[in-house]
Parts: structure tokens; C-alpha cells; sequence
């Protein structure tokens, strides 16, 4: 693939970007220890409009992003995850509960950037086609999307930390968005303070890898 | 990035890899029109392994993937598209409807390669992590991977379409999965017999590109 291509030409993707693109998946990482510096802010609107290029059912792009960057609404939101962390502890006993409470499971202390991600659950376009069956897709195409946004992310060097442990309903009251929006995912975005083939909680003994192709079924 | 870097030293993305993968965001496509030559089978294997290194809510892992390649089993799931594709049309009024009634929404006739994409609800990899205040994560996580693999197909030239106009309880019991599996996507792969950089809904006039920049919220 050349860039003297015209943009309506499809592009010949070669083996040696097919072997970038495996290292991207390699990789990425959900990162939660974060240098301090700003990202440029030029940069994330740039991979935010990437972002939008994602699948989504019946083309109905139902993604919303709120750059979260007022200091009270990121604390009520950190609050939320620490209230959260605590609740999720408990329920663990022992050993395994000694090694949850040394994990570090947030980023939100320190990462420049908070990115909201929602999704439209009112939004006319797209007709609802695909959705009358699996109403989930609607979320779903915003899930895609995320990881869509993770990924360009890592190509730029900067590594994104999905935050799930914090309550949904209690984080979208604090971005005060409209009634129809539900949190898909609270992304904390910076330059990662290092970068591991391994996954963060399997550096730490929490859980490994098991995913091969013995789970595979084929039905002839 | 060079080749001679060993595997665990980080990768350092260039310009020139962001542009393609920027192109491969831009042409990606939801393909419902395929040539019928078969994939390789090793090809598909390959995409498999690699969508495995996606993210995970607590590394979890719970993507299950069965190909279905029998026959019977591959046309009692298209008799269930056409049943739900029939009560979605009996639900548009006019021109809404001549459109849709024309609309080509999956490629289950003539696709070489059937993949349903499952969650296991039941798994206990990950310790439940993060997943005790959003439970949805988990099926999330399968969701994502279906985005990598989607995006590592058209990198090797195959088109995908993610067939949502189903009932996706009697495709798991068309599949004969066990009862804690549910089903996310059920996809269709092939070569395209055409590959256009607008989506299919928007050159068949349904829905066009609505995002942009005026979406993003910024709370300060």
C-alpha cells in the first residue's frame, strides 16, 4: 500500500503491516500507572473521530464522549471507585483477598486525560434495524468502538485503562448527561509509566493467559 | 519498528503504520456480498488466536468460538434470519419499508465460513473481577474481541458481517453450546465481491455518517 493511492481505492494491506498489527494486539495493554504529563489535546479529538469510523448496528453510531476534565466530577468519580474497590474486596477471602487489595486497579489518580464513553439509547438514526432481535448490539457498537479508540491509542504510544469498577448510574449523575445516555466505559488516557508484553494481572498472579485454540468447536 | 527487536522489547509504531491502520479503520466494511471460494482453513485458525489477545474485563477470557460448517445446522440459522428479517420488515411503513424490503442485511447464503462468537457466563477465569458493579463487562469483553477479529480479517483482504437479525436463543440451541454460553455474533467471512469505502447502508441510501466532533462533550 502506497499513500500516492487515491482515497477510493482500496488499499493492499501487506504482510509486514499484518505483523505491526499483531504486535499492536500484542501490546495493548489496560494500563493504570500513568506519567503525570498532558496529552496533546489536538491528539485526542484525533483518535476520537477515528474512533467513529467503528461498526455500529444499522449505522446508528450510537457513541457519546464526554472528556471529563473538571476536578470535582473526576474526585466524585474516584470516590465512586474507591467505594466500589472496597465493596468488591470484601467479597473476596483469604489469599486471593490479600492479593485484590495489593492490585492496582485505577489509573484515575493520575492519568492527564478522562474520557467518558456512552451510549444513545434514544438515537433515531440507524432506524433501530438489527436491533429489533439483540437490543444489546446498540451497546454493543459502542463497546467496538472503545476498543477501536484502544487501539489507535497504543499506536500513538499512549495507553488506556478501562475503569468497570465504579457504579454506572452514580458516574452518569455526576457528567449530568442526558437521561437516555448509559456509561459504556470510564477510560483513564496518559503516557503509560512502562510498557509489558505480559498483562497487568498476570504479572501480578491474579490470572494468566488460558486462551487457545483447544476451545475452538467445529461443527461438521 | 524492525523485526529484529526481540519480543519483549516494546514496539515503537511509526507514521507510516498509523496511516494504514487508519485505512484499514476507513475500509473496514459490515460485507454481506462474498465470492464463494473457501478460506483457508489454517487462515481462520490464525485470526482466532490472534483475537484472543484482546482485552478482558479481570483477564477473564470468556470468548468461545464454534465453526459451523454443517450443513443443517447453517440452514436452520438462515431460516431464523429470514423469520426475524420478515418481522422487522412488518415494522417499517412506505418508502421506509420498499427500502428495507431491498436491503441486503447478511451474507449467510453464499459465505464460506459461518463463526458464532459466545460468551461464558459461567467461566470462573478472572476471579469475577470488575465485574461485580458492571456484569455486562463480560459479554463486553467477547464483543470487543469480535471488533479484533473483524479488523485482522480485513487486514488479510476477508470480509465480515456480523448477522444481528436473529434469535439468538434458538441459534445457541441450533448449536447445541452448553446452557451458560450465550450467543454475541454470529458472523459471516469471506472474500467480498466488492470491497467501496462508504458503508453498505449509506450507499443503499438507509443511513449515512452522522459523527463528528460536535458529539464530544467537554466538562471543565
Amino acid at each position: 500500500m502506497t499513500d500516492a493511492l487515491p482515497i477510493d481505492h482500496p488499499p493492499r494491506f501487506d504482510a509486514a503491516f499484518r505483523r505491526q498489527l499483531e504486535q499492536l494486539y500484542r501490546w495493548r495493554r489496560d494500563v493504570r500507572r500513568f506519567r503525570v504529563e498532558p496529552l496533546d489535546e489536538g491528539l485526542l479529538d484525533r483518535l476520537i473521530q477515528l474512533t467513529m469510523l467503528s461498526p455500529s448496528v444499522g449505522n446508528s453510531q450510537p457513541w457519546r464522549f464526554v472528556k471529563v476534565d473538571d476536578p470535582d466530577r473526576r474526585a466524585a468519580v474516584r470516590s465512586s471507585f474507591e467505594r466500589c474497590n472496597q465493596a468488591a474486596l470484601a467479597e473476596y477471602e483469604g489469599q486471593r483477598a490479600a492479593l485484590y487489595a495489593r492490585l492496582k486497579l485505577a489509573g484515575l489518580d493520575r492519568a492527564p486525560a478522562h474520557l467518558a464513553v456512552l451510549v444513545d439509547h434514544a438515537t433515531d438514526c440507524g432506524g433501530r434495524l438489527g436491533q429489533r432481535t439483540m437490543p444489546e448490539t446498540l451497546t454493543w457498537s459502542v463497546v467496538g468502538a472503545v476498543h477501536a479508540l484502544w487501539l489507535l491509542a497504543r499506536a500513538h504510544g499512549i495507553g488506556v485503562g478501562w475503569v468497570s469498577i465504579i457504579d454506572a448510574e452514580r458516574v452518569r449523575d455526576v457528567l449530568a448527561v442526558p437521561a437516555t445516555w448509559s456509561l459504556v466505559a470510564y477510560l483513564c488516557l496518559g503516557w503509560p509509566e512502562e510498557e509489558h508484553l505480559d498483562p497487568e494481572l498476570e504479572r501480578a498472579g491474579w490470572q494468566g493467559r488460558i486462551s487457545n485454540l483447544d476451545g475452538v468447536v467445529v461443527q461438521r
